[in-house]
């Protein structure tokens, strides 16, 4: 399928989904934010700090005008870092409501108003909820441009969106899967990040592979009861966007939100952590959204409030999880 | 608690919840079948083979006779691999169906008969079905014997005896949740297998994150179609049993189910990798009775159907792969 796409945020991903585009037949125009990666971008093809060993196609064009990225696309793609999304939106809100396919691939919740980001997205644009597509699902740009097969979730609550999406970016070794959930993949895709990191904070003790099974398995029950209370539906937890996601996350070199985790693990400062990497952890900010979101809703989930008081109480990793495995005991299912 | 509690099977999970349960107060007896495992544990209280640096604490009593090892326990757990379970049992049927508790830690599927562990518990028993109890979750004896903080999950269809057995085995780094669901927990427990082999293979292919989290994920819902379809709730398998073996055992450097995906993967044959392995991979022979299972229940199991024909019937690995990654697009969810 042959479309005007344009992919806002040349980080990893941005960079990885932009080549499967073009390499679909797209006419991909890709806007950087950055000045200095931008300038690298358009002078080598190429930003090794973000995804090594990587050229775009020379057949991408590369922007730093945001205006004349949208001026007319048929889709735009969403690829930069949720906290920063609005900021994004604000200066186009005008020509972003006469695309017909927005496609949002960040993973989080925005700080202060919780909100999801095809949220956002229809609030700064006025879009319609039927042009709006959340792509989410296991798939690390480091893999995808080695061709490794990865299969990943378009949700929407247009149905011919989604197929549209589907079909726009399924190839041999990129299968996409259709969801009308896209409260379901949203909330999935963000808050498994704050179980990754609690996975990390464990590895970063020390402890082993039942430990990390047992977070995950908790961890994806308290998302899921989240999740439901705010409008969701428990089998997208199962789904990619949700164990799909996690499980690759909490065993995956690639992963920041698992690294940070580790090197909390290991007794480093939240502040020296965050400053030493080049790249976001989206599940530090969504750690806080999280933990609002569960108060605002009255929903026990105690590996999030861990987390959070880890994260920004200086609470010790090693207290918090000795807090996690005493609790009382009970059954395994409950609301 | 303080039981007179007799183990079934010197294996390394055999061994690890024999110390288990002797330092939660029991007094423990232990029973191997296979006399040189069985000398060696005399003589030095260890099999290295089976699980390295441990030595059985002096409290708990080794024996080779089966019959003094049922006379008179309050408890009896079976520890040994689910293809022998039977044969195990039917010397000692009699005595077995006076004893309280009988604790099932076998993750598999009788070939042939197709029936789960607790199934032939009963039948060659006749126990009831509240005698019996399956403990499941994700619980490498190599982490348990470290005190590595651990979960799993007890099922009974009598809630009175899985709180039992719940309160038995629970320690400070041993979690013990309950469930009423034992059909899920056993089907969970062992399907789990065929989707670690699964992802084995494509470890062993040289696939990434990405490829094993849509293993996992797709993997996942088809062993719950499956065991929807055999009784079982689908919150079972989205728990310890399910999502937390599967994801421990994907991981894991101490999982042979996944160990013999991979060197299938990496080319190697079947019959040179089992005669290799000092220990049972349960999944092997799992593969085949979940094959039949879905066939006789009509639910598709591509995964499955893909691990059988390498396994079986010699299809390339990689093509097996390849022709997973081309069905038909499709929703996330379906039946």
């Amino acid at each position: 399928m042959s479309k005007r796409v344009t992919i806002l945020g040349a980080g990893s991903w941005g960079m990885a989904v932009s080549r499967l585009l073009q390499r679909a037949g797209c006419r991909v125009t890709l806007w950087e934010f950055v000045p200095e990666d931008y300038r690298l971008l358009l002078r080598t093809r190429s930003n090794p700090d973000k995804l090594a060993d990587f050229r775009l196609p020379d057949e991408i064009d590369i922007t730093d005008n945001l205006e004349a990225a949208v001026s007319d696309p048929e889709v735009v793609v969403f690829a930069v870092p949720s906290q920063h999304l609005r900021s994004v939106l604000v200066p186009i809100a005008d020509q972003l409501a006469h695309v017909p396919t927005l496609v949002n691939l960040a993973k989080g919740i925005e700080n202060g108003t919780l909100k999801r980001m095809s949220e956002v997205i229809a609030e700064v644009t006025g879009a319609g909820r039927d042009q709006v597509v959340t792509l989410s699902g296991p798939s690390h740009a480091e893999e995808v441009i080695l061709d490794m097969p990865t299969t990943v979730v378009a949700a929407s609550t247009s149905e011919p969106r989604a197929t549209l999406v589907q079909e726009l970016f399924s190839d041999g070794n990129f299968r996409v899967y259709r969801s009308d959930d896209i409260v379901g993949v949203e909330l999935a895709g963000s808050l498994k990040n704050i179980v990754a990191i609690a996975t990390g904070i464990a590895d970063g003790l020390g402890m082993g592979d039942n430990t990390r099974g047992a977070l995950i398995t908790r961890g994806l029950a308290e998302i899921t009861r989240l999740g439901l209370a705010l409008g969701a539906r428990p089998d997208t937890f199962a789904g990619l966007s949700g164990v799909g996601d996690l499980v690759t996350t909490c065993a995956s070199r690639h992963s920041r939100n698992r690294f940070v985790g580790e090197q909390i693990g290991r007794g480093r400062r939240l502040d020296d952590i965050l400053k030493s990497m080049k790249m976001i952890a989206e599940g530090v900010d969504t750690a806080r959204s999280g933990y609002e979101l569960a108060l605002r809703c009255h929903v026990e989930v105690p590996i999030t409030d861990q987390v959070y008081r880890v994260l920004f109480e200086n609470k010790s990793a090693r207290q918090a999880v000795s807090d996690l495995m005493g609790r009382k005991l009970r059954e395994e299912v409950w609301q």
